[in-house]
């Protein structure tokens, strides 16, 4: 059995375990705080981060997020979430790195450090000013998505991909820690509810980090 | 035939272009600085990076390094450079992702805006701290690179992968800037030569960035 390292609002392990679910794909996540910087945790991983999956009985480590998927969607059985032509497919993973990077660098890093590891780790209330660039940015990006739905019917494409995983994922996150409000974006609002409904997305919903409660309504279906 | 949006000194744009030409697939490199942040550029890319990679008459727009370098691991032909097993390809994905992403924030991106944006754009001087401290990371990664070299015959694994060319493209571009020193890194510098020699990167060396030389000895192959 996979052992999937990972914290409750690591945004990278949330994909992966949104990935594993959508293929049946069973695991056993084990808890991983990378803030804690436990040398055991960054012999296996210099870099750092969450998450690590391990088949200690395969001798498996697989080692980044997207390498994690990748090797899933190698090794894996249907449905192909990087999937269509291999253009199709250099946009799905375009997508990927965008909600990855952008988005995180942008939205759900500064939530994270301001609402999650400042409370948890340094005992510091959040910058304010951050917060607020942070909540700028997810209107910018909301926009963004509402475009791409204006011209597709998944964020990646014409079928749903690992782009859908990744911006659900990031988004999942930054609403958990109070930064997204869907207002004016109907679209967006219309496709993260469908992504919320599916059954790989309800137990992760479901989930709490100890200290950072969510806001009201985030487990519902229909905001 | 293939259009590639680059500039000389952009380490991803270098990791496609190294792979292209490990796969001899030719292409027509067109100069683009990302810091000019043109209009049409950001239209095609809204992340404002290079490289981006266009095939005007089929249709196709790669954008983001990685997309493309699986773009053509998918549709070139051998050698594979996503190679072996699923486990081994995940760790040379893991890998590339460490110099782009880690290797990348901690040397060539400050390296390029101290010693390039800041000389061509804004007209200013380096902030020598800033170059102490990605001074100081070259040393470490390359002390990582020793260790993986310890250990295995190439920096992703048993055989040659994007992992070494991912490398070689950052330690390429921060030595261009005049941020590597290999005193002490005999197994790095050895698979550096090495790399160096390739008949794929020859023309790279050769380039110059306007208004920013290199170290006399940047293209020596003893060094």
């Amino acid at each position: 059995m996979w052992q999937l390292l990972q914290f409750p609002l690591c945004p990278f392990s949330r994909k992966v375990r949104l990935l594993l679910a959508e293929k049946s794909i069973g695991y056993q996540p084990v808890r991983e705080s990378p803030w804690a910087r436990r040398d055991e945790f960054l012999h296996i991983n210099p870099a750092g981060q969450t998450p690590v999956m391990i088949d200690d009985e395969a001798g498996i480590r697989l080692i980044d997020s997207m390498a994690i998927c990748e090797y899933i969607e190698e090794t894996g059985d249907k449905p192909a979430m990087l999937n269509g032509s291999a253009a199709d497919r250099a946009e799905q993973r375009r997508l990927v790195t965008w909600f990855d990077t952008q988005f995180y660098r942008e939205i759900t890093g500064p939530l994270l450090m301001e609402r999650m590891e400042k409370r948890i780790v340094h005992r510091q209330t959040p910058d304010t000013r951050v917060l607020r660039e942070a909540m700028k940015a997810a209107v910018e990006h909301l926009d963004y998505i509402d475009y791409l739905l204006d011209h597709r019917q998944w964020i990646g494409g014409a079928t749903m991909s690992l782009a859908d995983l990744a911006a659900a994922a990031q988004i999942s996150i930054a609403d958990y820690l109070g930064g997204i409000d869907f207002k004016t974006h109907d679209l967006a609002k219309r496709w993260y509810v469908g992504m919320k409904s599916r059954p790989s997305f309800r137990p992760l919903l479901a989930e709490r980090m100890e200290g950072v409660p969510p806001p009201a309504d985030y487990e519902k279906l229909d905001v």
